[in-house]
């Protein structure tokens, strides 16, 4: 398997693990991981630090040519949010674990001109089932639903 | 003027004074101000708080139920980062200070069926005026431009 799809399922396991909600992702640019991150709502109290935007994050500061070079992975297909932040920074490819257990916006991505590759990766899928079933409010919760 | 929106413009100010990008928001659920913030790249070194961002997380942790009630008052039409999160939370209105020195992704959001509200405040466009004339290397990273 991709060696940056495995660091991604790496960070989400530290989520489950530490009481989160199990979705990592780390940005690679030309080769190298220069941000990786997990899901923090349970532990910051966060709003807006969803996996994705934890990797970003994380990256710190950096100049557009960056973004534009560069590969999101995530062990989740990426909500509206981090779509929008996908799309903002101009990153132009997505490889996603999973889809199965929640549809993001892979079609806005996709219509944006960003290429999308869904791994449907067994982990991820099995790391989420678990996690909704524990614990459907928080996820509800990160999602935006009742 | 509407006094949320001046509180928005407030919080642009405050950035704008911490030598930062001048943009504010605050969101108001069921005529309360819940979360204010402003963007806070150069204050944080942070690549996702954006002012709508800051405010949000300001909030903190909100069922789904608070965002759908709500109002978001921001000073500049939103980036594609922060009209995401508008929509994974549902929040159903925006008031949006000016658009004419940035355009965010404002047909998005009304696609999706979010009342969007434009003032046009003089105030808000001279705030970007002066700041995108002083730094303009800062306002392209913030919107992922070279």
């Amino acid at each position: 398997m991709d060696t940056f799809l495995q660091e991604a399922i790496k960070e989400a396991e530290k989520g489950y693990n530490e009481g989160g909600i199990p979705i990592g992702s780390v940005i690679v640019h030309e080769g190298k991981i220069i941000g990786r991150g997990h899901n923090r709502r349970v532990q910051k109290g966060s709003a807006i630090l969803h996996g994705e935007m934890d990797a970003l994050e994380n990256a710190g500061r950096q100049p557009a040519s960056v973004y534009k070079n560069s590969v999101l992975y995530t062990t989740l297909s990426p909500c509206p949010m981090c779509s929008g932040t996908i799309l903002l920074y101009g990153i132009p490819k997505v490889i996603i674990g999973e889809n199965k257990t929640f549809m993001g916006e892979e079609e806005l991505l996709k219509s944006r001109g960003v290429q999308v590759e869904v791994v449907n990766n067994e982990r991820c899928i099995e790391l989420m089932e678990t996690f909704i079933k524990e614990k459907p409010e928080l996820w509800n919760e990160d999602i935006g639903e009742e």
